[in-house]
């Protein structure tokens, strides 16, 4: 069982939503024992959602190994079915899904705008740079490897199919994510039958499509996604810590010259980050960054120190919820927000996000069309059909952007007796919780 | 499902061990929302465990709500059955379970040792000191009501049937612990019949004691115990980590004066930990060591530096497990170590750990014994017996002291041509693994 | 564990479905150990399910403790929440779920259109026949309670809320099962969060709703429904073995004077149902139907003896599918499969069926409506809103009602190399499976 | 998912033991599609278990499928560690697992004594007869399959590993029903790591053994036998309703003649079933007993009818248990018995049976010994050690046979104002339960 037992030729993980994760390239274990990845055990897989999901704690760690996984299990099933697909490409395959998160920033997405770069660019920076141990396993296979691994991640590399199952609308990453989130956050929604997804998957021409006969299976895979956007990612506590993370680190990076820096990364961070180095960017991790906070709840700043203190006590924002962007509402609430002598920057946040559970956009139907597209494959007929042809619930659903506005403020000022009502009426119709 | 919520009178928790945790006391709710049980969300139930067991990230907080929410289960199966049970402590017994952990060092166990004091004594601390948010919430109950859970907690509240449902052989403590570490770990040993277990646990007396008909379910609970210890609180490499752990913060008390320190707290921990304040103590978490082995990776001191990077790479000590003491052997092996330029007090480590999995003593049978004992409820016969008269697998792993003896080495050591065999020899009859 | 024992005043059942099953109530143990409840133990659940799931075995006896345990359930959050519902009718709802399948028939509805009298007027007729041991102990509770309970599962019972739990939109029925369906056939997607659903249930009124914040529970809750109907209750092999299974049926009431009858209830059933005693209908599970089919495997009756022995072997008729109803091609069809000796009667059969996933009929929103509907009840604004104004999916597939239209032949008919081909063109688009 | 789909190369049967369970060879699916192996769908696998654990109504098809399915995964396991088997055999070791259970009787156990012969000699002349399907199909892959089968089933086989992959003390049909059992009992207790045990298996010279580091894993799976004993195959209710299916039928033995049969065959099995012919004992299932004691429960006999009626009503007998065997005791119990108007011989019943967990004679460790042993592989001392040498609690268990002894008599005996005490008295020390 453990991962570092060495007289057995297969190695293997423990894990609660794959039973076992298997490994026998000495290339994949490798990777998985440079500084890089073990990185990734620092790094919580969805930022702040154990704020509400109390079991929710997992890593990026585990969610890469489990991309392996699911890839290494596609594999299998693709050369038990004598399919049409390029075996020599296994490898970069399995390492592609392996390394695809690596260059993930402390607390996920909520660092991103901060640095003002996306973390699959970071991912590639790390694959290509010779410094990396990363890289110089990558290069023992043959030089060129890493490259090619890069290309995969940023979606260049030539053969679509393997691109595909890295990054697409049926992708080992979702397909791991989804029920790793379901099961450690205890949300069954997230759940459907892995299993017999992988057994539909079918290589067809340049993508990957699924078998007619697997429609419903699909269904489940993407009404899970609609579920788990509902009841964790766009969870308004969840959001709500992420708003104050974030509102930390617009403070810090304001007053970062008079700021004690618990890590030295952390300056370089909060000063210049577009010159930061690829170390300093390493060095950075959930702890330092909770560290940080830790330390700053006794900083002199006032906003600063005010912020971490909600945060580590979890005294987080309450919201306002607004169907349409108003943007004159959200002014003249700063305005009573400040009147109580919170700074409106800060204590006055709009968070709006949005996403679509499913995309399509197709040319010319039965031929090729734009990657966001779910193919199923009619024997019968020998033709590809658009997934949302063939299902209404999916079809509900499909290409409309979903949003979710909201206005996050303290407490205080929202049980304030004259200012609180005098918000929610600014804001009606609305709903406080 | 959030914890957030305001509207519903009854608040939840979604949880992968219990299905949901109900609140229905706002006692509870308050005490979950204080900064000392919040901290507890930064501080791993197993430790370092997660180096072998990449879903074991779970922490303390979610084990203190289980905790609670065990008791509560028992409880409400006491009252069902009209048993004899003091109903009017029920509230202490479930704010005692909720906070029998609050006062846990960062990295459970490990940390201990350099404290040089038990997290028992931290949690008294907590619940006693008036400027707590945890005391705050308890004093309101009543004056007193603190004192009494600190002594429920200690072992010295007057209602023995209230400790033991804390502390005992049969504790919510454990029946939470053993399911949670083995779901997270995804270890299927330690599941056990909960739902059961409750069912017949019966109070008798001063005890807790199980009813007969539920002799099979008590011994796979602890035979759960058994295999949980093996596959999980043992594991080599579990224990290898911990080993670097111990060592990083040894070596760093003693260079403590010249060495940065992240957090301020970290220094007077270092220094002078016995008259460390609570406010200090309650600053360390999971996060603030583990930043601070992230910064020391680039200390000036050799030994240090290697420790954190090896931490943080996971690039961790191999063992020779040995059967025996053996203080000659280990002596020698030191200066084989300090030979090939390793300081032996930090590359030669003796880890020595044990258990009992199941302890009994009984001065007279059917009256009353030691606490360790478990006893069975023979409904025909009006009497109790000790468990172990009634069941062979459990006396056979009765009483007995299991010890596991590890010497803990760098990889290095062990694989050079001429030390690493002549270590192993030294150690015969032994095993490198 | 186990039923039988005396000594425990709780009663529990072991169940794969909701862990235990409780019972305290001696009036629902009577019931439990009345033969007319445990005739259900030789009732499959799914009828010919297991042809196609081997793990389907379940029974109606398993599915009415379920359907109990769930009312019971519902009625302790009801309780714990101080909800306004008439509790002393709590006992009255617990017996009417219990009970509500009594009269099922044997191998479930492939056998009512033969009886033509649906099993719930069997229901009522065993409640309220003074012969039966089920009356004997519901006269007990008081005279007129079976009255009531009869009632009850009528949907003749004056307090619409009783009713709606047994049978609605969202009552213990459906909530059972789906997950019991899902867990027995390994189907995944049968499952929901039915803890939170409990949680979300709110009786307002006359009728049982859910909160608004429930809303994505009650969702897949329903597309549990529309999985499990696709996947399982409408699968074409399912349906094979049902339409054998009722061919079988036909023909032996054609011939039933010639025939052995295995069981003397048999010959009545099939010559005069519409007088059958009750005892002779109680008599008749599914091992006497199976054990005739097994008999008449050797009957000298050629069509019959066929169509058991295909049944006992498990070759089934094959289909083809076909979009909207032709009665011309299946009477062409017919004759071709005359013309290779079969009788078209038993062996070129139509199998439509349908259903509707959410159905609903609103007078005036906010007030009454039709049964059909589920609400959602808003806190905020204190309003029922109908289910699929707030959700998409369930939207796109409510009211409409799903056809399946098969036509299922021997597969010596569709595999014959004139007749084959020729079949499948006259039924042109359609598809052979 | 289904079984009947042409269009697919691969079949799969959805299972809750095991996810799916995988056919890509087409003589084992032409096996399960005979008339032999569909039969098993009409055997329940744990008889009347199902009496005291509602869910247990699996059957030995779908157990059958299971054993298949283990073997197939050990033989991709050691494919795939490339370890020293005969893959050549593979087939021949997947077809005898399928089959092992084919010739089991009705109601498993109970009929065996009635009949004379154990099922294992059916399986072989089920396999060997030249006019049944199974045989035909085999006879197809090459003249002596079928009786290659046969010999392995029956442990002539000469290669002894092919042997003990199916009859052993760590064989496929163990792994299978344990796991199965507890899944469709609800019984937690039956599970272990099959995963695991699956990857610690080595084939070693003339058996299968386990490497050292399975320890545990194994000992978790011995247990779970010890568990299920107690929980399942030896409980009191589910051995009550066996003691009366073994009553009826001895009844029905002694009366037969005037007794009217509802299947020919049932004639024959109670008249003269040492001769027996195969279609005879091919056409006896769980539905023809099943059937048969529901009409014979209306039969003249009263003593018959009686029984008949207690099984269906499930009002079974009650018990004591007494430690050790008590001839005159039960003689004179009998005459209680039978002052109360009950025949002894049908309403006195002695029952006892008994099991060794794990059995083991070792002629000389490290090399052969017997069958019943479990060997750990010690890879670094390159030798074999029993099992029970390295494992308290197993040794704790094994050896020893442990005995159940219970005496079944009807709920009125022994509630019997009079009777009833003395029957108690005349076991003391007893227990009546």
């Amino acid at each position: 069982m453990p991962s570092a037992s060495m007289s057995e030729d297969e190695k293997v993980f423990k894990d609660p939503v794959h039973g076992y994760i298997y490994v026998h390239d000495p290339v994949i274990w490798a990777l998985i024992n440079t500084k890089e990845v073990q990185r990734l055990r620092r790094i919580r897989q969805l930022g702040t959602a154990s704020v509400t999901y109390p079991g929710g704690d997992h890593t990026r760690f585990s969610h890469s190994l489990g991309v392996y996984e699911v890839i290494r299990q596609i594999l299998l099933a693709f050369e038990r079915n004598n399919y049409a697909w390029p075996h020599h490409l296994d490898r970069l395959a399995m390492v592609s899904g392996l390394l695809h998160d690596v260059g993930h920033a402390a607390y996920s997405h909520a660092l991103e705008p901060v640095i003002g770069m996306r973390h699959e660019r970071w991912s590639e920076r790390i694959i290509l740079d010779p410094t990396t141990e990363v890289h110089q396993v990558l290069n023992e296979v043959y030089p060129g490897f890493a490259q090619h691994v890069a290309d995969v991640i940023g979606k260049r590399y030539p053969n679509p199919l393997v691109v595909s199952l890295v990054s697409g609308q049926l992708d080992a990453d979702r397909l791991d994510y989804l029920m790793r989130d379901s099961i450690f956050t205890g949300v069954d929604y997230g759940k459907f039958d892995l299993a017999r997804i992988i057994r539909v998957m079918l290589p067809k021409e340049d993508k990957i499509v699924v078998r007619k006969s697997g429609l419903h299976t699909v269904e489940a895979y993407l009404l899970a996604r609609y579920f788990m956007y509902w009841q964790v990612y766009f969870h308004p506590v969840n959001r709500s810590a992420e708003v104050i993370l974030r509102m930390i680190l617009e403070r810090a990076k304001l007053i970062h010259e008079s700021l004690f820096m618990p890590h030295p990364a952390l300056r370089r961070l909060l000063r210049e980050q577009s010159e930061m180095s690829l170390e300093d960017y390493l060095a950075i991790d959930d702890n330092v960054l909770t560290n940080a906070f830790n330390v700053w709840s006794s900083a002199t700043d006032v906003v600063l120190s005010d912020l971490c203190r909600r945060w580590m006590g979890r005294h987080l924002f309450k919201y306002l919820e607004y169907p349409t962007s108003n943007l004159k509402a959200v002014f003249d609430i700063g305005q009573d927000v400040a009147s109580l002598g919170f700074d409106p920057q800060y204590y006055c946040v709009v968070d709006e996000t949005g996403t679509v559970y499913y995309d399509y956009y197709v040319g010319g139907e039965g031929t090729s069309g734009k990657e966001g597209a779910l193919f199923l494959w009619d024997d019968e007929k020998a033709q590809l059909i658009e997934m949302s042809r063939l299902s209404k619930p999916i079809s509900a659903i499909a290409r409309e952007r979903q949003m979710v506005r909201r206005l996050y403020l303290p407490e205080e000022v929202l049980s304030h007796p004259i200012i609180g009502p005098r918000i929610v009426q600014r804001m009606a119709p609305s709903d406080v919780r």
